[in-house]
């Protein structure tokens, strides 16, 4: 049975870093709210039950064979081993799980860049804080956060160019996707990233090289980067660091 | 051999968490930071560590053996059946770790009440923000979040009054813990919440009753809430929703 990943229609999203896992593996899977019969009503169906045992509380989720299973990290720690992106060994499923928990924290953070005060408002109603956070993102905590990856791939005893083990792991899929977003959103701090992230920077370009990440990214499947996602490019934000 | 739980020492925070799991379980475990001939160097040597291959990117992390093990919901996944305190299926420790992982993103949240522009500011250098901030929160985020538990607690097929299951998990040790953060923090919002949220409060009560919960609360180990943690009483900030 094929897998469903509910996530909204649109944009690229938190949902993004599960369709990586799914279209590098070749996985059969259904992005229900972009099917011509199916759509948004049904997934917000699941999030409202008033019956579901399990119900989520947000998107994405993954729906595989009546599990539900919710989050991000979460959905990728599930399907690692199916889609064989995950490490070998427990010890290695254990970090693994940590890094993406933090690569969660760094996208929540490029996230709360565009919306500090309220995710309920507009970003024209608080363009200011917005400003004031995007120079505390690009000053302090994007090299925090790439200077620690970019330690983790040196650091790792395999020494084979990827975050975790001897093989690529859907971890490193979702650090592409980091670094595609940040471009994207602030092309101005990534402006010679791979000179001070040269890990990080080849990581990039061996997964954008895989031949089924690159037919997925020339697909009409990938949807471009846009402002209502979670990496968005507004002029004002791209702050020179 | 004991755990080794690394986390700053001085406040709850993110460590409490970790605690409450084996302080109920009677967990033969180390405190690392506020060893008398130990303390917070240790764990800055091994997060600074230049050799370490599963480095961690900020503190709580639990070392067990070798393995390191970071992020709470990470920690509380790895521990939970070792503990006892996990659900018995498989499908039901996926279920319990998305909603940790909501419990996660919900005290990130709390968070960012008093720091909703930069981590490495004062509080009082983001006062008008974190006001701004703090008032969607009362208002939109609370609620969303609470109701939300309070519909999974009263859909939990098996009725016995738990978050997951027929038996207590480690997430309803986390959901107590937020709710003591939140009366602490938001004593105005969360007045008569047990009107609005009985089944929460109904938990709340029966894990603060646990005898080793209760001997853990009335120890010193059991840090009081701060001005330095997570969940931080300011008057301007306790805003009537």
């Amino acid at each position: 049975m094929a897998f469903e990943l509910y996530y909204w229609d649109g944009i690229q999203g938190r949902g993004e870093f599960i369709r990586l896992a799914l279209e590098l593996a070749g996985a059969d899977y259904v992005d229900v709210t972009r099917e011509p019969h199916r759509g948004t009503d049904e997934m917000m169906q699941i999030i409202n039950s008033s019956s579901e045992a399990h119900i989520p509380f947000a998107p994405p989720f993954l729906k595989d064979d009546g599990q539900i299973v919710s989050h991000v990290a979460n959905i990728l720690f599930y399907l690692g081993p199916k889609l064989r992106l995950a490490p070998e060994s427990d010890e290695l499923r254990w970090f693994a799980n940590g890094l993406q928990l933090t690569l969660t924290d760094f996208v929540a953070e490029v996230h709360d860049t565009h919306h500090p005060i309220a995710t309920s408002k507009y970003y024209e109603d608080q363009k200011e804080e917005a400003k004031a956070r995007s120079l505390e993102f690009v000053k302090n905590r994007l090299p925090k956060f790439l200077g620690y990856f970019e330690r983790v791939l040196k650091q790792n005893p395999a020494h084979a160019g990827y975050l975790v083990g001897h093989d690529l792991t859907y971890v490193d899929l979702s650090m592409f996707q980091v670094i595609e977003g940040l471009i994207y959103a602030f092309p101005k701090a990534m402006s010679h990233y791979e000179i001070r992230y040269a890990g990080l920077a080849q990581l990039h370009g061996l997964v954008k090289s895989k031949s089924t990440i690159a037919a997925y990214l020339a697909s009409p499947r990938r949807l471009a980067f846009n402002e209502n996602g979670i990496f968005r490019r507004y002029a004002e934000l791209d702050i020179e660091p």
